[in-house]
């Protein structure tokens, strides 16, 4: 079934790519009428650059396969919840919709302001939050200690 | 003299090169020790990416000119108070210091929260601001009426 569950365990996919590749495990897709037109993954390390969270990467290449710089037709899904970096690239974007699995209870863009993303973009949060939550402690324990 | 004005103007040069091009002109330069590092301008609508910020585009190629994802030692000028994006990236990469000219009083980040910036981040505002203010008027006067 072609629900939340199902487009987040996709976005989980890429967070294990990340996860492999020593980088902070945040995988990421984009669907627009249940399809996935984007998958990304977090390449902060890879790429020794701040900008490279998976949500930009996402954002841009949405972007390109959609033709034009606007994802108002558009739902990200996301592991973790959006920085205010993301959130601030997502009101750009003007996306439709944000789903994210795990709150980030110190750098997640709500710590902030709710207001970073554009008011009519909606937000769910907490889908499959316990397994997105889960990969972040084991790479922190495993690669930060 | 390789004061704040004569950086700022160097950020200037990179708005109007945009402004050249139909971008909303925003131009930023990054300084180590008084060396320009990297120079970059708007290139939302030549990429069709919301991501393609002036500053967006300097953190990266700093980034990549010093080897390392920290810009520690660095300075940003750029000729529009940077929005939430751009200081949550600005963040990520720990700047020592953000110079802007103009405000922008419906998307500059300090309309959402100073915090949005590293503690550690020092910031200074207005230089040549009205320079940099009358650049983004005409643009608008003339592109966007």
């Amino acid at each position: 079934m072609l629900d939340d569950r199902y487009f987040m365990q996709q976005a989980l996919r890429e967070a294990h790519k990340a996860f492999e590749n020593g980088e902070v495990p945040v995988g990421a897709v984009v669907v627009v009428n249940e399809r996935i037109i984007t998958r990304a993954h977090n390449l902060t390390e890879t790429l020794n650059d701040v900008t490279a969270h998976a949500e930009m990467q996402a954002i841009t290449a949405a972007a390109n396969v959609l033709g034009g710089k606007y994802l108002t037709d558009c739902t990200l899904y996301v592991t973790v919840e959006p920085c205010p970096m993301c959130a601030g690239a997502l009101r750009w974007a003007q996306i439709s919709r944000v789903v994210y699995g795990a709150s980030d209870e110190k750098r997640g863009y709500t710590q902030i302001s709710p207001y970073l993303l554009h008011p009519k973009t909606t937000v769910t949060s907490g889908v499959l939050a316990d397994d997105c939550a889960d990969l972040m402690k084991l790479f922190f324990a495993r690669f930060r200690k």
